[in-house]
């Protein structure tokens, strides 16, 4: 069987039962993190203009995260943008590729068009998420290399999977879904730094949404969009590609790649999660002031310095320069979004900080990983090395701490009675006979903000 | 001037009256020749699925063309598809780019909005067109190559620049629409034959009215989307790109790219034009009985063989069939889209004179010559050679051919009698005061289909 027609008939032919009990847990709490950091998104003011940018009327038929209702496609598009924004979302791991911004959204408008179960619900994710991190395998390294936001260009694929799942389409109808879809790719890096990286992960869930609807009403999308000879292969990944990961879903025993997907503790680009955690465990253990501090001095995995390297000018920019967050872990100990707000880059200690930071690439290390000296003035120094930081799959957040930022998040935009009530019905989405009690929490609309 | 710079400061600086008659005349041949290619393409099932594919209500407020109206975005995207969904479109010659099922959609929907003037109108068209048109060569040919489709890539541009101008966006707005747009640039020619190969540029239309719009509320995008590291040159065309063609704007004699854009007499693929018509040149002078013919012998520009070289299955894949246009061309000495339905396909004469022709790639040639031999039962042989065909630059199609081909497309849709009219409000769109009077006929709400 080709690659797409393998995506497709494992997208609609695997039995929710043949999905694990961990790999289903997995998926509640990427919902619990989507919810968590769209919520906190939901008050950014770039939303009103993203709200307002499709027309009149909003419509009513999907719901949108902190903000009511709109029409299927703007819920999916608002949603992705929203559960982005922050760079607060999972990450899965051996590609970098965040799976739920682009795939969740697609998925909850389409179970609130068909008033599909939370059981249902959750089969389709883990099928759309996989899809997308399969298809992700088999382009990574070299489509990151190239210069492509890989959220954006393979997200499209899961979202377009899992509402396929979810609307009952047949594998052929999926297939053409899903070249309606990967010809719709797109996202490049050169917009890390401004809103529109978050609106990669969007535009890949309203793709993959319309793609889906459009298959099932007979539009044709090419179906071999992977494999063709001017298709996804060819074209968004030239220096190389491997099909192995996707011919392993033939296999019943294939792994479920939501179990290498891992939740941030920090708002930021996750290359730079190991150089925090060190900070705060300097900072910490040693009760460091940061006015002592001459040098922060760190070896890092190349892509630190290959994608999160500048001197920021915004908030936005701040989440991708490696010395904004260190300096900002070092004086608050956190990566919050509090810690990239445009008031705190501009901040004189932060600045001066940020100066002191000097990274040095080591390409032996793993990503996860980081070694660091704190040199103070008066030549005490403080070293560690961060073997797998907090939120990669060999250290993840335990439910406790989801919870605790759940919480933290939620609960400014929904206060912290709904947010309580909100995170219990994402736990027990699998025994709901609707998504509408957990979508009406997630709106907003009763909200006492 | 860095080139992202220069194109958003060249869209919303250039004085109107800088804009040449001919131009602003070439625009208009545009504009009706996407309203009756619109107006013939409104019927197919297709555009239901699309116009549902975005959710309930339909909203309304901008025109569609022969479907009533809708939501803005909504009116971009479906607009966008019908503009191209015959392959009935203007080409630009240079590139292949077909720059108005983009930029037309985003340019009448931002119209709409602003209550713009009929001049305003064709003043953001030629601007947005010609920025779409400097893009392309910017990248041509190596994008192409790469496999990209041109007319969804690139179009999101045109379409951005036309609507920033209309929205009254400042330069460096204008600048945060394109890195906006430019990285939601998307379409792959293994699409080609599907549905979703127009669905191209109505993602390109609907793509460049969003960025636009969120420009103008202060959302950001990648303002060096073009020459950054990780921009549109480097990751869609990294065989090659040449500034040249965006640095000679700065230049108040350049000449306008709309000159070098042509009209089709046939509803297919452009590169099969000049066989086309040496074909239905040789039937009409020698009156041949197809079922005579044993051979169509051509010798043809290379790309007709990289691009229409099929058996067709269809009517939409026979648009992409050198062999189809030809055999159509002999037996029904046309190329509009009764050529092109699944039945014409399957038809055994078709069939069987499909299989007769035979091209052979000639370096040598341009893309609007043809060298074509008919050989007979008995051996009678007629040759022609055509070396400008119907609608290239050297030999465009006349306003009253363009009339002729509207009042068959248009007619269909809307009657006689509504077709003149909108003729009518087309050429003189120039003294309209509002656009809504051609909006009005060209909904086709008032039909009497």
């Amino acid at each position: 069987m080709e690659p797409t027609a393998r995506l497709a008939a494992f997208a609609v032919d695997t039995p929710a039962e043949a999905i694990p009990e961990a790999v289903l847990h997995a998926a509640k709490r990427t919902l619990i993190n989507v919810l968590a950091v769209a919520l906190s998104a939901s008050t950014d003011p770039s939303v009103d203009a993203l709200l307002a940018s499709e027309g009149d009327p909003p419509g009513d038929e999907a719901s949108i995260i902190g903000r009511g209702r709109g029409q299927l496609g703007q819920a999916a598009l608002v949603n992705g943008y929203l559960a982005h924004l922050q760079d607060y979302d999972d990450t899965h791991f051996p590609t970098i590729l965040h799976p739920s911004a682009p795939t969740w959204p697609s998925t909850l408008a389409a179970a609130e068009s068909r008033g599909a179960s939370g059981a249902d619900l959750l089969a389709a994710f883990a099928i759309g998420a996989e899809v997308a991190c399969r298809v992700a395998l088999s382009v990574h390294p070299w489509h990151y290399d190239a210069g492509w936001h890989i959220t954006g260009t393979v997200g499209g694929f899961g979202a377009a999977a899992a509402a396929a799942r979810l609307l009952g389409l047949t594998a052929e109808q999926t297939a053409n879904a899903l070249g309606v879809a990967g010809t719709q790719a797109a996202g490049v890096r050169e917009a890390f730094g401004t809103n529109a990286k978050a609106l990669h992960a969007g535009h890949a869930a309203a793709s993959g949404l319309r793609a889906a609807r459009l298959a099932a009403a007979g539009f044709t999308g090419p179906t071999t969009i992977l494999e063709g000879r001017r298709g996804f292969w060819a074209i968004f990944s030239p220096a190389g590609h491997d099909r192995a990961p996707i011919d392993a879903l033939a296999r019943p025993e294939a792994s479920w790649e939501l179990l290498n997907n891992g939740l941030k503790p920090y708002a930021n680009g996750v290359v730079s999660h190991p150089l925090q955690d060190a900070v705060i465990e300097l900072r910490n253990r040693h009760a460091i002031d940061p006015d002592a501090v001459v040098a922060i001095e760190a070896r890092v995995h190349p892509l630190v310095l290959e994608l999160m390297n500048r001197e920021p000018a915004t908030g936005l920019e701040a989440k991708f320069s490696h010395q904004h967050c260190a300096a900002t872990a070092l004086v608050d100990g956190a990566g919050h979004e509090a810690q990239f707000s445009d008031a705190r880059v501009r901040d004189p200690l932060i600045t001066t900080l940020r100066a002191r930071v000097h990274a040095t690439p080591d390409g032996s290390l793993r990503e996860e990983e980081v070694h660091v000296t704190l040199r103070l003035a008066g030549g005490t120094t403080h070293s560690t090395h961060v073997s797998h930081a907090t939120g990669s799959p060999a250290n993840p957040m335990s439910d406790g701490q989801l919870a605790r930022k759940f919480a933290t998040l939620a609960g400014e935009r929904l206060g912290d009675h709904q947010a309580a009530s909100l995170l219990d019905a994402a736990w027990s989405l699998d025994k709901a006979k609707t998504i509408e009690p957990l979508a009406a929490l997630f709106r907003g609309a009763a909200s006492a903000v």
